[in-house]
């Protein structure tokens, strides 16, 4: 065979292989390596790993969103890094530094803005999801957290200094921002729904949570769950339970207590507590199973070896696992088929058949924490 | 330059092409033309046609779902024709003639099976996702209907003639059926409601509908509204609703009244109505906009060049928009964003802002009907 024709049999080669190479994103997912500042690239259906990726910065404290067509995720580092990571090629595409310390990040609902926020210097900025281009900066007179998208092109976040929430409309040119005076003494985290209608943000400096509905005629901030919160014992911040370990199961809501080895079940109408369930320890997150049937709960150190599962009907501990050491993250597989559990301390995820509650497989992955499946694309509220 | 540096280019220049024509699949669906057995593959983020595909055969009451990787749709046509098209090339993969004449399918929770219910010879088949190889076959004494999949790779269908319905575990090696007897008079159609809990079946020959709770200890059927349905009217089955009409909207399920322009509004605990609202005619469908905000309805002949936008906080309607001639079915986007409304004798798809009611955009589409994007590969009850 002469080289021009090796050349030309290359290049016949070459087009065939190209729909074999074609790749889906509805079941791909990022795991975090907190220590090394790389992620992992899964693909669900195959319990594989198909790349890690490296030169996330600061993941130490790292979370992500997805693009509405499940291409890209957008990684928030606790550096103020704001890095593009492509799934199909598995490459960085873009990555800047837009603060100094950030703490977390939204998608606007159309999929075509990026908000971030940040403790310095405060406020959120927000960038074109396509490019990273600066579109908008939100100042604030402190701290801002809890940082969520609602319908309609609008965020929401809250600001510790000044006990503030600030809605931001970003339907039109430029963004029309209103302020909510006193929702609470030192918001920490917040949360918004499901079907994006009530913002609910934790306090830190008293009791209780402040609520917002959105659908309302005159939004405005009412407390919840006066009982819910640090009391009269002083607390570290690190030790309020992440507002994203809520989860909704049917009609209740469950949710770790704070600072105490249980779960509290509320009604998802009237916001009231209806139950305890007393835990193996002090619950991180309290996952619902898609469709509501079960919740899996995660603990603190030192009793963080163990996963829970609990029956939503009758508020009953059903089993208990034991992945190992150090449970950080639970992710489940859209329609609630498997449990994606990130064992820190033994550098694996493990994959559990929620039916029968057996490992089914498991992932080495360095120190993993996260686990971010791209379904989380098509839902609001996460 | 020679052709050997031109082929060399050629070559060269193929390579990173590879690149950019990666596409994601998380965005994408799929138009069935119904005249002409065809469909669109579509692109909600260009607002555009991908391609046409051809050969489905009978298309005139179609349906179909996705792979869990969104990458490929399962196309149940009236003849019995199951046809399996991949996104990514839009070339048809695999299509077999399954049986005589089905009503639709379903995919298994794992992704893993594929079902069909069918009139001729009664009965539904199972078959490998992966191949379309049969895996089972279920008989019935008559016409199964209203197949529907439930956690736990199971699926539920009713039988037309004999008043059962059956549900099918598909979880170990070989199929194990459990026949619920005398849930009602001629069922027709059925739901399951999108915490995969309660299987809900249409009677033709009696007043109600019946449900099933799976989630109790031992699941049995229940009569529910006892006014829903033909009454002492006698109605051919064509005209009596779609249950996939029905829509969860927060609290309350809304569904169209059968043979009144009204859609009536249901308690979503207790299944009892609790309001109902006058529409412009006989509603067909009856969405919600994803988090419930609004819901849009479609109406049969000869008002159905029209759609309303109701509120259901208000239960009012709050819009009235004219898309063309036979409007035959919507889709929201995953976030609700947009609305998608196939206008059946005006050759097109028209496309919505759902929080201006303004069109943004149109698709050309022959005779289009059935609209369905990837998202609904990460749902329960679609």
């Amino acid at each position: 065979m002469t080289k021009f024709a090796a050349l030309l049999l290359g290049c016949f080669l070459a087009a065939p292989a190209l729909a074999d190479d074609l790749r889906a994103t509805g079941d791909l997912g990022v795991v975090i390596e907190r220590a090394t500042g790389s992620v992992l690239v899964i693909d669900q259906s195959e319990h594989a790993a198909i790349a890690r990726v490296e030169g996330f910065g600061d993941l130490s404290h790292a979370s992500l969103v997805f693009s509405s067509d499940e291409r890209y995720a957008y990684i928030f580092g606790r550096d103020g890094g704001l890095t593009k990571l492509d799934l199909l090629t598995q490459k960085i595409v873009n990555r800047i530094v837009q603060a100094g310390n950030s703490i977390g990040g939204a998608i606007s609902d159309d999929g075509k803005l990026i908000a971030v926020a940040n403790y310095e210097p405060g406020g959120i900025n927000i960038f074109d999801a396509d490019t990273l281009e600066p579109v908008a900066t939100v100042p604030a007179g402190g701290k801002a957290l809890g940082l969520e998208e609602a319908p309609g092109r609008r965020f929401l976040f809250s600001v510790w200094e000044t006990g503030e929430t600030k809605l931001v409309d970003m339907s039109g040119p430029a963004p029309k921002v209103t302020t909510f005076a006193d929702i609470g003494a030192e918001p920490y985290d917040a949360l918004i729904t499901e079907d994006g209608r009530t913002y609910i943000a934790g306090l830190f400096g008293e009791d209780g949570l402040s609520a917002i509905d959105l659908w309302a005629a005159e939004p405005k901030p009412r407390k919840i769950l006066p009982g819910y919160g640090r009391g009269a014992q002083e607390m570290p911040v690190y030790k309020m339970p992440h507002l994203e370990g809520w989860a909704g199961a049917g009609e209740q809501i469950v949710l770790p207590a704070v600072h105490h080895s249980e779960v509290l079940w509320i009604d998802r109408r009237t916001l009231e507590e209806t139950g305890r369930t007393a835990t193996h320890g002090q619950p991180v997150f309290a996952m619902a199973r898609p469709g509501g049937r079960q919740v899996w709960v995660n603990f603190a150190h030192p009793l963080n070896d163990t996963v829970q599962v609990i029956d939503t009907m009758t508020h009953e501990v059903t089993a208990e696992l034991k992945p190992g050491p150090a449970v950080l993250h639970m992710e489940f597989t859209a329609r609630g088929t498997e449990a994606w559990v990130s064992v820190r301390d033994a550098d694996k995820v493990v994959i559990y058949d929620t039916e029968t509650l057996k490992p089914i497989g498991e992932i080495a992955a360095k120190s993993p924490s996260g686990i971010f499946f791209t379904a989380r694309a098509h839902r609001m509220g996460l």
